[in-house]
């Protein structure tokens, strides 16, 4: 990212600012941080936040030890602190600087809760907000770079799978076959940024974490996983497969978790409501008599962060704009039996979408 | 950790909330969650926490899909809520079975501030206090099992080192030599947490993070990295070295950070406050002349959270008590030039302290 591009992020957001009202919005996660600074740095349990006011004017409170980046990165109004020194007292003298000590002030969804009460009690007339919505509108619209980069983590997540699935076999763990993803995401250039392996039973658990479950012969087996590169642009996928001879009922299940991929991602274009593309992708399942067992939207939005806007979900009407990108994932659970679940990465285009991932198998694969 | 250690912890913390006056105390982090009650989910941006009254009640508050594992883990009392159905609907219910409309509410650290805004929303009347002054009073004392963990996270962290060290040559970039020790970690059964390789001029930053930088002959590496073990537990550890002939004053500045280390080491054994032990440590640096160049406090706690209580500062005067576990890390940071830092994470017994990790070199490595 060039100087102009970051400098271009913070006029747009001080202009949401100002249309929205607030009087400064605080950063403080290094994804928004590095969106529109350039800046990675976190400051874990120490107070560190980049404020932005509505007329352009930034200034970072950070500690010491996190001074030499932000200066090498441009910020050139940087406050510091040492251990055993209070950084309220910078927090006040913004406030005064700014004019913020009865200020409508807005914070990222990841502020930790103990700084958003330091805030709150060193601003205590101060009325804070979330400051998600108005930086949301920025950073949901993909520009071509940030295009590239989710194009290129969707590309090793693909070779991953691709690279892992004949060597998946009964016996191996489910632990096993997320390193070897893992490792896979490594070798093409990625760095995994998560990964979720689930085998029989557990594959009809959406968020089930990798154990130590071996995988069985007629196990369903669902594959979730991703990577970042650099700018910390991310892939998030989702595969399902059959360790040796699946049921009739598995190849069913798939059939309708396929078909309702398809038919959501069919519904996308420039314009349509996120809830269109969720209703596109439901009505399958439903029809097919496995509404009860979808238990989640049909997916979110994806960038630097994992899950960010726009979340594909019954009540969100904001329409669709050309390089917004997103997960289509619609699932079916059967509690205590097995799971499917069929996941790409797309990106909203004027007339329907790009896919950042090849494309599923029509049939369940059976390895 | 068995079902008997998850309700001892439980009990613990109600009778703390009860002592302190706290109405209820909501975690939101795994961290938090996964020590109270083995339940390690994430609700990421859903809203999700785990609700523990002063008489000893535990309600989860987590999103369908998260359920089948609170389950499994023994929670007896879920409420869950579907995507597009509202989840703070379940919030004033329980503000109603337990009565907290008006009462003092503690929350964890890392709850998202849009979580707590939504709360504070939901709950105008409530009085929202940091919780986890007293969620650390349990966590910060570790058990004999916690501490066997955070040993066998100290020793992947070692043999990493030891593994790595003579591959250490100029041309290599900083990315290389932190992939190379991510791998020995994974190879000795540790989950890398985090690693920063810094040389040259980026030695003197504290928080560096690994870039193409080229090692060069004559640079100080500074390297600092951790890794996870079974439950979470982590190691942390930083090992300063020279490429090629280090100058005399490289090996000054090391010969002092060692001492200092030495010397804040010596200062811990139950009872003791630890201020003294960052005064110990900090006198050597001081009395040398390089005191403006320590720019941080000297440690902090470790546990399932990579940075946690007893922080090792001035003002912390709360006696450390046997089984607290932190890092003593002096290091002395020469901008544009150098910087050195040595750190062993130890736990306090009742005369002294354990290391979790080797002794560090008295001289400086020249590889």
């Amino acid at each position: 990212m060039t100087a102009l591009a970051y400098r271009t992020r913070i006029e747009k957001l001080s202009a949401l600012l100002a249309e929205e009202g607030l009087d400064a919005f605080f950063a403080t996660s290094p994804i928004t941080m590095g969106y529109l600074r350039g800046y990675h740095e976190s400051g874990h349990e120490r107070f560190l936040t980049l404020a932005i006011s509505p007329r352009g004017h930034v200034r970072l409170i950070c500690p010491a030890l996190s001074e030499s980046q932000a200066r090498r990165v441009g910020i050139d109004d940087v406050v510091t602190w040492r251990d055993g020194e209070n950084p309220l007292a910078h927090l006040e003298r913004l406030a005064s600087d700014w004019n913020l000590k009865s200020g409508i002030l807005a914070v990222d969804d990841e502020m930790p809760a103990q700084m958003l009460l330091k805030m709150q009690a060193t601003l205590p007339a101060a009325l804070f907000k979330p400051g998600q919505p108005v930086v949301s509108r920025l950073m949901r619209n993909k520009d071509a770079d940030e295009l590239a980069l989710l194009r290129k983590a969707g590309k090793i997540a693909d070779d991953a799978f691709d690279a892992v699935l004949p060597r998946i076999r009964p016996g191996m763990t489910e632990r096993e076959l997320d390193q070897q993803l893992q490792d896979e995401m490594r070798r093409f250039g990625g760095r995994p940024a998560f990964c979720i392996i689930a085998a029989g039973a557990a594959s009809a658990e959406p968020h089930h974490l990798s154990d130590d479950t071996v995988i069985e012969s007629s196990h369903v087996v669902v594959m979730d996983f991703g990577c970042s590169v650099e700018g910390g642009y991310m892939s998030d996928i989702t595969r399902t497969v059959c360790v040796g001879k699946a049921t009739d009922e598995a190849k069913k299940v798939y059939d309708i978790v396929y078909r309702s991929q398809a038919s959501g991602r069919a519904a996308i274009k420039s314009g349509v409501a996120p809830q269109e593309v969720d209703r596109a992708a439901r009505k399958v399942i439903e029809d097919a008599g496995y509404g009860e067992f979808f238990v989640h939207r049909t997916g979110h939005g994806i960038g630097m962060r994992g899950h960010e806007e726009p979340f594909i979900i019954e009540g969100n009407e904001e329409p669709l704009e050309p390089g917004q990108s997103f997960s289509v994932e619609p699932g079916i659970y059967l509690p205590g039996r097995f799971g499917v679940r069929i996941e790409n990465i797309v990106a909203a285009t004027q007339d329907g979408h790009e896919s950042m991932n090849r494309e599923p198998s029509p049939t369940l694969i059976e390895v």
